[in-house]
């Protein structure tokens, strides 16, 4: 049977778990039909060489597509305002007295038009995809009513159907309260009743939620309300993630185990007791270093706790107005070393194998195995780990996604 | 008479001194004619339309290209094998008793051929001109014999003549003590005379010498092996600048006052009296964030000192193997703010008008001016600002060099 498409003269980082340092396949080839993988191994021990089209790679590296878990891609406006006022001096409190912050984003994610939501996305969409993302999550968050959660979770599903990624979407409703909930402990109740009750089920129906999210933090909303959350996206069928301790420990990462999330996110105040229940509940921990590194946090993640508790670790952008401005999948990768001491081996996994266990995708994306989608990064590398010691260097070559090159 | 070209609908960061912020036009124009910026203002105030090309830029900002003043863009090899293995656990000591730091620069620079180091130096140039660099500073010093240092001197003149990018060199023969030297004290100040009285002289008659630099620091180089060099090379007529007070106060900042340095880089540690020194001799304090960053140094420069004392402050990548695998100008702007705390407006003068009086050239670049080159950087951004807050971001919309767009 003749093939769609054959690459050859190239090495392979299969990502797969167990075997040789990152599943490495040297001189290896790889045959795809269908937009799946159909054989990866070593070249001498290819089946065929019959294929409509033949790519040769010059001797580069082959990794899978890269997976970004975890972003807030779409926003209106941006923060280098306030990235700018603190710097010449202004403090937080009176950068929010005067209307900064998240509440910024949140005004213009609500005063933008679709269009111009999708066009600045794409921008920020293009720094991931030219440092070899295939796949993209991305939250809603800064609508916080109903018609602007639908149209972030809308606009997401757009780039997913014409940006040349794949995207699953997560329902932030439960990011900050919005500004008009803010004036009484019974407008707060309302709005998470609001996102629970009515926003939620309005984009699952539409068919925008691919998993429900929430930040659980003192500054933002409680365990017990993000519990109510997660009650309804159980019954609703949806998978559920959390960013979880970031600033503080409160809990998140033992919430997120108690419900089985997908992953709990930033968690560098997590506990050995939460650590615990993250392995035991199967949880992915989901670090974020561009965030470290913009806030000037000095309390790393417990890699040396989830590594002896064999707790999967992906990593990701974060991209983001207020905390995380990234948009390079490979800057975060070099972050994640330099910062959180990573192996570039467990960096890229992270962006992998356990960004798609991070996701849900496991059965289908993250590793370079016969049956999986053919979603791969083409690198112009001598060896894996420059993926993560370089910063900003033009390193990709090229993109496949469902075996086809560099989809716009 | 008729222009060469004129750039419309652009606003303009012209990075002029001591007006606005940023030197700010907004609605502005830019002639250039004959490679030169002819006139520059707001658009009302513009003398003539008449150009034989006009460049509609959509509301973009124009900034002076962006100058990287100081790299060993030059090498072979890289570290990338180093970095895993101490992330993997190994000492510094390990690595280096396997033959690893920068003797395995050394080794891979010797060994590559003229066209092989020219290709790894083009990718990571590349990574630099993505980024807005229209003119580049680089090393020599991972040859440290004579005919190793006159080859990668002549690799970066050829960068110079045929990438795209203007360039200008430094002799880095005391960067480190070659391999070959280090058996006793003899060895040692054979070398230094080898470097001193030898091959600086034979690359400076070959032309390839623009400055004279040098590493001062307990594991380098001493301040007294480092004036013989500088009465060398003010003997020679070339300007010097050095690596200074980097890991530990040794003095460095004054030694390159002392010596009218362009620029003294690193600074980490340099005191009061090192501030005070430069200031008065006009020496240009080069700020390295990458390097900080993957060091995960702990003392940064001493901005607030700098501010107090009037010392004109750059930014550069610092883009080597062993400390710095920094191939993006913009994530140098970043990690300035985030991590110095320079102001973006600091920051960005620092990648132009201050870069520019690091490498001798305040005359003819560095701002957006009548008379200078016409070398811009076009970005897709609603605030200059924005240039120091993203990471990673594809902001570049054309670079101009002597005014043509996008050189290759």
């Amino acid at each position: 049977m003749t093939a769609d498409r054959l690459l050859v003269d190239c090495h392979v980082a299969t990502m797969v778990e167990g075997g040789v340092a990152y599943g490495g396949v040297e001189d290896a080839a790889i045959l795809i039909s269908g937009g799946r993988i159909e054989w990866v191994g070593p070249r001498v021990e290819l089946p065929t060489t019959e294929a409509r089209e033949t790519d040769r790679l010059d001797g580069r590296w082959v990794t899978p597509g890269l997976i970004d878990c975890h972003t807030h891609l779409v926003f209106g406006g941006d923060r280098s305002g306030e990235f700018e006022q603190r710097l010449n001096g202004a403090t937080y409190e009176e950068i929010a007295r005067a209307g900064g912050g998240i509440v910024s984003s949140v005004a213009a994610t609500r005063a933008a038009s679709e269009d111009d939501l999708y066009a600045s996305a794409l921008m920020r969409l293009k720094g991931l995809k030219t440092t070899g993302v295939t796949t993209v999550e991305i939250k809603s968050g800064y609508g916080l009513d109903l018609d602007s959660e639908l149209k972030m979770l809308r606009i997401a599903r757009r780039l997913g159907r014409e940006a040349g990624v794949r995207v699953r979407t997560s329902y932030l409703g439960l990011h900050a309260v919005p500004p008009e909930y803010r004036g009484s402990a019974a407008d707060r109740a309302a709005y998470v009743d609001l996102a629970i009750d009515h926003i939620l089920p309005a984009a699952h129906t539409e068919g925008l939620v691919d998993a429900v999210d929430a930040y659980c933090e003192p500054i933002a909303f409680s365990v017990e309300e993000v519990a109510r959350l997660f009650d309804k996206a159980k019954a609703l069928g949806l998978p559920v993630k959390l960013h979880a301790d970031q600033l503080s420990d409160g809990g998140g990462a033992a919430l997120a185990a108690r419900y089985q999330a997908l992953s709990a996110d930033h968690i560098e105040h997590t506990t050995e007791a939460g650590v615990r229940a993250m392995a035991e509940a199967g949880v992915v921990a989901v670090l974020l270093p561009g965030a470290y590194l913009m806030l000037r946090e000095t309390t790393p993640p417990p890699v040396g706790l989830l590594r002896e508790h064999g707790v999967a670790m992906a990593v990701a952008t974060d991209c983001n107005p207020g905390t995380s401005p990234v948009a390079s999948m490979t800057a975060a990768l070099n972050l994640a070393c330099v910062q959180f001491r990573l192996t570039p081996e467990e960096a890229l996994a992270g962006a992998t194998r356990q960004a798609a266990k991070a996701l849900g995708l496991s059965d289908t994306f993250g590793t370079v195995e016969a049956g999986k989608a053919a979603d791969l990064a083409v690198w112009d590398v001598q060896r894996p780990a420059e993926l993560c010691y370089w910063l900003g260097a033009p390193l990709l070559h090229a993109r496949y996604a469902a075996g086809q090159c560099n989809p716009k």
